[in-house]
Order: structure tokens, then C-alpha cells, then sequence
């Protein structure tokens, strides 16, 4: 069953890592490109994974306080522009819809027809729509605070897209709350990106930096965004998810006041907040390797795959009842299955750890004869498989999966703090940068935030401003670029 | 707390059945009309009913072997022309995406810029983009049956919009799935008929006809539409869902075609089906009353709605915990709260009857004392409560809501029964549907399925055929509107 030591992914990481995670996706089933430009098609291996999240994800946005809604895909064109700076934001890639039918030309060539009288974009993000209800729907303070969220597609037109990165049409949720203060909205803000957190740490096993964006890198209509930065495995930065402070903007833009208990007309405050299949990609750079997925077992859609092998034909029941017993005695609660597909033995079990499953048992006659499973596990190496008494697999697979979890976690926290540096001068910080392949990595240094520095380092490294931490929020020093004083601690990379 | 004998919704059904199908998902928050024509806004006790019927639907669909996937929302204009019939069918109500960014004109007003090659549809249903995929995916009958499900949001350009009914864009699954034989394809696609019933019929209290359509009603592109239709309380008709056998027509079209295993190369046969939020129409319209929305408890956001009623202060701690107690008491499978809203106790109990929550709980010192609770069900009468132990009331309430749920099944049935007829002449058919207010219902004739029929019985009672019955699929009889032989029992009544 062991393979010759060749990685199951080609090209290998260290090879060529972008054409590696999509040869992940490929080798994992995971996505595809669509016909249509800049649009992914999430088959279900992917798509079972954004279901596991999106369970998750939104238990603790319910358990928060917040209620789901659907609003409209449309927002007209003159709804969007009400805030300027989200208008200009989103200008440049927007998806317009300007006709209600198709008809036939002189030519008997089919185009479009009944021109709209305004044209319609579709969302790509929805504070516009929601701004405008929530304007309707708020009246007292006894509706404050209201706090909504969607679950939904949207559209970003994209020039250079790939795959969960980056894509035309993503899958999201987008929360949306309105509140009576400032504190309040800032709070809000502040516990959404906790959730956040959780979501990425404890159950995608994915460490992130929790920060505020810069001025220049900050949501079109906040006042602050707040950001998740997680460190992929080539020590460029993915934003995993923001929460977003937007102030009085919006509230001015769509009129959304409300009566205060003191009976005075007061603006609202408001946030939103979202995470989209973005994760996914994140989750793939994170912990795969060169032989494809490594899924964390608390989003894995199989957290235990069960492989019968049956070499002699007189063995088929002996072996699958076997199996099936297996899957009786393990808790319900683990997701397992038995894979009864007409392959080789070497196609199923690299298709498998291809697929990132967590645990696998390849059952055949000699562990149906000696009471036991043969292990392998997909945070360890797929030749490092051993025989363990069934009992004891029984009652240890809850544990053994938690402790999976935990590796990848801290594998990938180690990996982390591991490329991150600081630097207290200028040449220290561009020695980081200065060889492209070989270092990187997140690079902090005191930075005063002047747009000149900030253009040097995107033409001459690629390398922008991730985040300012919230771990040493009070701290300033001299900038290293500028020598300015009361300068902020701020993370640099390259990033997705 | 009991009310003199007024209805909470104005107009009531036999006043105006269409203006108070509006008031009653106003006065229950379910939904409301968009700024942009024709879309709705799902509010949240409207989007729970939804995220309820997911969820049953859902494991229904998974049981049943598929998966579920995601596809572009965006079909390219010459894949949608593909399969004539299809692009004919829906070209009149397409939303067509022809621009990529907004730029400003030489007026400075912000208009669509960026001109795409070929215009874009948003999906008006999946078939063209998931149909050219799987002409990738299947390659040799190992790859069938192919079977996938999507939950997706579409859009069909409405001129007459009604919310939940009818509206430009709503929300849907689609199923679609490609077999190697017609024999399996048409399973499937009765199969699907199947689940859908028991969605409706034993979760949404809702009792369906099944049939297939007539040749003029049937999908664009369907060899076979199979529907349910309910039957509303004015007696109308509602296409409750469909599941389409497609034959080769999409195969044909997107060239999906398969090497057999005796290594001929043959197109597959498709199947696609369908339920959308046009369920929540259904469900209102068939269950509730004059006093507002009616849920059956399976799919009732809150079972059992505990309202704390305080008159003294005094005793407000002891009520309270009373009411945690009845809480922690009853099973955590039994969704339920506690209403802690600042309104009075008419504005809440009668906001809980509006609503449709099927078991309400009025709790004051009296039933602290007495160990009781004072209960309302929403299937009986808002004045018809009554007193009951506590302890009884715990051991018995998942009975009650089970009765609660045949109770309102039960009497829909009957409905649909007593409204349903069979008219053995031209004369007696057309006397059902002479006057419009009183009479109607379902009436079933034998009909050869003429054209010039259909547009008389359209016209002059803007009466449509709304299936072929599968419980009579052999039996064939006397047209009764043209006298030929070999007619099918055809189910009439004018619809939604």
C-alpha cells in the first residue's frame, strides 16, 4: 500500500506554490473555473466545507444577538452613490444590470432589451440596501440596537481572479447592526471580530493577527475596519475577515435617525462586518502540503474515512461487515464513511489524503482477524500508519481528532510567529523583503502612516501595511522610515 | 387580557382575500416590499420560516443521495440560447448584466461603463451553466447518476409582483441531477415529487394534488413538469413546486454524453426540480386566519411562547423564575422563549397571535400559585384558553403540538376536498366559475387538451388546466368541451 517516496501534489510547494494550491483545489475537488470570467464553480467537497463553516459561523452570530434577513441583490445606482467614498470604492467593479429581457434584432440575433430607467448593480456588499430600510425600520431608541445579518452572493468585478481568493461572484455573510452610541457600535465592532476569531483559531485552526487597517487600506465608508491577517504557508498575509466601525457615515448618507429617550433626534451608529469563502482559501495555504488538503477536523465534511481492501473475494462480507461495525460503534456525532468506491486500493487512499480527511483506516482480513484498525493520520506523514486494537481506536477517536486539531493549530502558530520579525530600521526592514523568495514573512516596525512611504514599499517590494495590532494599541515610537515620533506599531507584508 | 370580538387583520378574507394576505405578513413582520420593484425583503421572522424549510429540505435531499454544490449566478447570453424552447421560455423576464464598472460622463453623473462582449443573464435557472459543466464532469457511466443540488437565489423579471408569490428575485434550491437511462431519469424525478409532498403535506400542514402538466404549462425544455398544487383558502390554486423530466433536450444541447459500459458512446437524460420562498406564500395563505399568520408547529420559528404578565412589581421575581423553570422544564428540542418585550400584555399576547406561534403561555401570579400555566393555541380561537397544570402541561406538550400540527392538516383537507368537484358537462363545468366570488375550487373534466379550449376557459374565467392528476395516470374519458374520445381527467381552477 505505501507509495515511493514522490509527493502526491506537482508542483511542490517550495516548487511553485501558486500553481501548488491549484493543484490543491484540483486534486481535491474542491473548485473549478467557470465558463464565466473571474467565477469559480464550488463543487461538493468545497462546498460542504463553506456548509460546515457557515454552521458554525452562524450559531455564534445567533448566540451574539443577531437575527438573519435576506435583502434584495439590487441596489440602484442611486442609492450606491449616496456615500461618496463607498461609491468610489466600489466604482471600478461593479456588475450593471441595465435590461429586464432579451429580444430579437433585425438580424434575428438575440440581445438585450427593455432598458431599465436606472440601472441596477448587483451588491458587492449590501450597507446601501440595508442603510435605506434601516432608515425605515428605526424610529426609538426602543429599536436600537438592530442587529441584522445575510448570508449571500455578491459581486466584485475582478480583473485578475483565483480561485476562493479572489472571485467575480463570492459567498459571504454580511452582518449589518445599527446602535444609539458610539461606545456601543465600537463594542459591536470590536465582539464581531472576536467571533471571528474564534471561527478561525478554534475551528479552522488558523492563527490570526487581530489589528486595525490603515487609513488607505480601510473600508470605503468606515471610519475603522478592523481585520483578521492570517500568515499563509509562502509568508504572505490573506485578510480572513473584517468588522467594520462606519461611524455616522452611512447613518448621514440614508437619513437613519432615531427619537432618544430624551425625546431628541439623534443619528445612529453603525457597523458590518463579514467573512466569505475567501476562508476556504485561507485554510488551504494554511495547512496543506505536497501531497494536497490537510483539513482541520472540526470543519472537515469526513472526519474519519473508512477503507475497505479486499484482496480475496471470500473475504468481501467478512471485511465489510467489519466495517460496518466500526461505523456503528463510533459516536454519531463523528462524521464517517465507508468508501465502497470501484477503485485500486492506491487510487481510494490517496484520494483520501488528497482530499485532507483527518483520520483513515484501511481494513482488511488481518484486521478483521486481529480486532483492530490500521491507522493513518493526515497530520503526519501518509507512510507513518500504524495497527491499533479497535477498542482502544473506539474509545480514543474523540480524543485523537482534538489532538489533531491542536497540531495543525499550533504547526501553523509556530510557522507564524516563527517568519515574524521586527525591524528597528529601514535597512533592517527592506533586508526582509530584498529576496523575494526567501524571506518575508510579517515585518513590524513604527511607522508614522505618510502616503510617500507607503507607495516606496508597494512599487519597490510588493509590500503594504497589514494592520496596526490591537495587542500594543497605546504604544508609539519614532517612525523607522521617516524618523517622525508618534509613530504606530504596524504589520507589513506581502499579501493575497 | 381577552379582546371583544374584533378581528386583528382589516380587511378579513371574505372582505378582500388579496389586501388581507397583505396585512397578514405585515402584521406578522414576514417580509416587505424592496425600493427596487418587484424584490423583497425577507425580515427575520419571515426568513426563520425559510431557514426551517432548509433545513428539513435539505437532509431530505441529502438522504436521497445528492449533493450540494454552487454554481455562477451569471449564464452568458449564448448559453442560455442553447436549448431553444428554454431561451424562449425565459427571455421575456431576464435580467441582463451588460456593463462592468460605473464611470462618470461628461456631465459628471455616474453612469455604467466597461461594456462586456457578451451580455450576461443573471439565472433565471440553472440548466445552461450547470448543463455545460456536466458535459465536463461525465465522461464513462461510472460518473452516473450525477446528482447535485444547489441553494441559490434567481431572478425572473416580474411585471406583476406579489411578495412571497411572485417576486423578481427570490430564493430557491434547484436540483439537477443526469442518469444513463430515461426509466431511472423519470424516478428521479418522481422520487423528487415525493420528497417535495412530504415537505409540504406533513411539515408545512399543507395537502397537495400531484400531477403532471399539460403540454402548454410544462417547463420550457421538459420532456415531463410533474407539480403539486395546494389550494388556497379562496379557493384558488398554488403551483407549490415542480420536478421536470428534461429527456435529451439539455443533453443534446450541452453535448453531455457518456461511454456506456458496453463502450457506446450515448447522451444522458436530465432531471431538475424545485421549491422556492413562494412556500411561505402557500403556508400563509392556506392556514391563516382572520387574526393573522397560522405556523404548524413543525415549522414554527417559536413552539411555545412564554409571556410573563406583571401587574405588581413585586412579584416580578417570582414570575420570572416561574417561567425560567417552565423553560428549563421542557425538552430542548421544543423551540421556545420567554417574552420579555416593554409593550402590554394585549400588545404582546396579541403580537404572538399575529405571528402564528402555535402555543402561547400567559403566566401572572395566579399560575405561580396554582402551578399552572394559562394556555392559548393558535388553532383555536384567541379567547379559548384555559388553565392547566404545569406538570401536565410538560408531560403533554409535544402531543399538543403534534395535534396541533394534524389539526391544521386535517382542515386544510377538508378544504381542499369540499372545494373539490368533477363536472361531467361544458354546462356544469362552467357554472363552478360563473361567479367569481362563491364558488371555484378544483374541478376536475375530461379534456382532449385543445388549444381553443384552453384560451376560452383563460379568457372568459381566466381559468387555467393545473394538472393531470397521478392518481388516475390510465384512465381516459369524453372530452367535455370538445366530445372527442380519449380526453384526460384534467384538474382546472383558476391560480396564483
Amino acid at each position: 500500500m505505501s507509495k515511493t517516496k514522490k509527493n502526491a501534489i506537482e508542483p511542490t510547494r517550495s516548487h511553485d506554490y501558486p500553481k501548488w494550491y491549484q493543484e490543491v483545489i484540483k486534486a481535491a475537488d474542491l473548485a473549478e473555473n467557470s465558463v464565466v470570467r473571474g467565477c469559480m464553480v464550488i463543487k461538493p467537497w468545497g462546498y460542504s466545507i463553506w456548509e460546515n463553516i457557515q454552521k458554525i459561523l452562524d450559531k455564534m452570530i445567533k448566540d451574539t444577538g443577531h437575527q438573519n434577513f435576506y435583502f434584495p441583490m439590487f441596489v440602484p445606482l442611486s442609492f450606491l452613490a449616496k456615500e461618496a467614498e463607498h461609491v468610489d470604492g466600489f466604482a471600478k467593479e461593479c456588475a450593471v444590470v441595465t435590461h429586464h429581457r432579451l429580444e430579437l434584432n433585425e438580424k434575428k440575433e438575440l440581445v438585450p432589451g427593455g432598458k431599465l430607467e436606472e440601472p441596477l448593480v448587483i451588491r458587492p456588499t449590501s450597507e446601501a440596501i440595508i442603510g435605506e430600510a434601516y432608515s425605515k425600520w428605526i424610529n426609538s431608541y426602543r429599536d436600537l440596537p438592530l442587529l441584522g445579518n445575510q448570508w449571500a452572493n455578491v459581486v466584485r468585478w475582478e480583473m485578475r481572479p483565483r480561485v476562493f481568493l479572489r472571485t467575480t461572484e463570492f459567498l459571504w455573510q454580511e452582518g449589518h447592526t445599527a446602535h444609539s452610541s458610539s461606545a456601543e457600535a465600537i463594542e459591536e465592532t470590536e465582539k464581531m471580530l472576536e467571533v471571528y476569531r474564534q471561527l478561525a483559531e478554534e475551528y479552522l485552526a488558523m492563527p490570526v493577527i487581530l489589528g486595525k487597517k490603515t487609513e488607505n487600506e480601510k473600508f470605503p465608508g468606515a471610519d475603522v475596519t478592523y481585520c483578521l491577517e492570517a500568515m499563509m504557508q509562502d509568508k504572505k498575509a490573506l485578510q480572513a475577515g473584517t468588522s467594520h466601525f462606519l461611524g455616522q457615515h452611512f447613518a448621514k448618507a440614508f437619513d437613519i435617525k432615531y427619537l432618544s429617550k430624551e425625546g431628541v433626534e439623534e443619528y445612529v451608529w453603525t457597523t458590518s462586518w463579514g467573512v466569505s469563502t475567501r476562508l476556504i482559501g485561507g485554510l488551504i495555504m494554511v495547512h496543506s502540503d505536497d501531497d494536497g488538503l490537510i483539513l482541520p477536523p472540526k470543519i472537515a465534511p469526513i472526519q474519519v474515512v473508512i477503507v475497505p481492501l479486499i484482496h480475496k473475494e471470500e473475504n468481501r462480507n467478512a471485511i465489510l461487515e467489519f466495517c460496518s461495525n466500526i461505523k456503528a460503534s463510533l459516536n454519531k456525532e463523528i462524521r464517517m464513511e465507508i468508501d465502497l468506491q470501484e477503485k485500486t486500493p492506491g487510487e481510494r487512499i490517496w484520494g483520501w489524503i488528497k482530499k485532507g480527511v483527518p483520520i483513515r483506516l484501511e481494513i482488511g482480513m488481518k484486521e478483521v482477524e486481529n480486532n483492530a484498525v490500521f491507522m493513518g493520520r493526515r497530520d503526519l506523514q501518509p507512510s507513518d500508519k500504524k495497527s491499533v486494537n479497535l477498542n482502544e481506536f473506539i474509545s480514543n477517536v474523540s480524543n485523537l481528532l482534538d489532538e489533531i486539531q491542536s497540531n495543525l493549530f499550533n504547526k501553523a502558530n509556530d510557522f507564524l510567529k516563527n517568519n515574524s520579525h521586527k525591524a528597528s530600521t529601514k535597512e533592517e526592514f527592506c533586508q526582509y523583503f530584498q529576496d523575494e523568495d526567501k524571506q518575508g514573512g510579517f515585518i513590524s516596525a513604527y511607522w508614522i502612516g505618510d502616503e510617500e512611504t507607503e507607495k516606496y514599499l508597494k512599487e519597490e517590494f510588493k509590500v503594504t501595511a497589514r494592520c496596526i495590532p490591537l495587542t500594543t494599541p497605546h504604544q508609539t515610537g519614532k517612525c523607522i522610515f521617516t524618523g517622525k515620533d508618534g509613530a504606530k506599531l504596524t504589520i507589513f507584508a506581502r499579501s493575497y
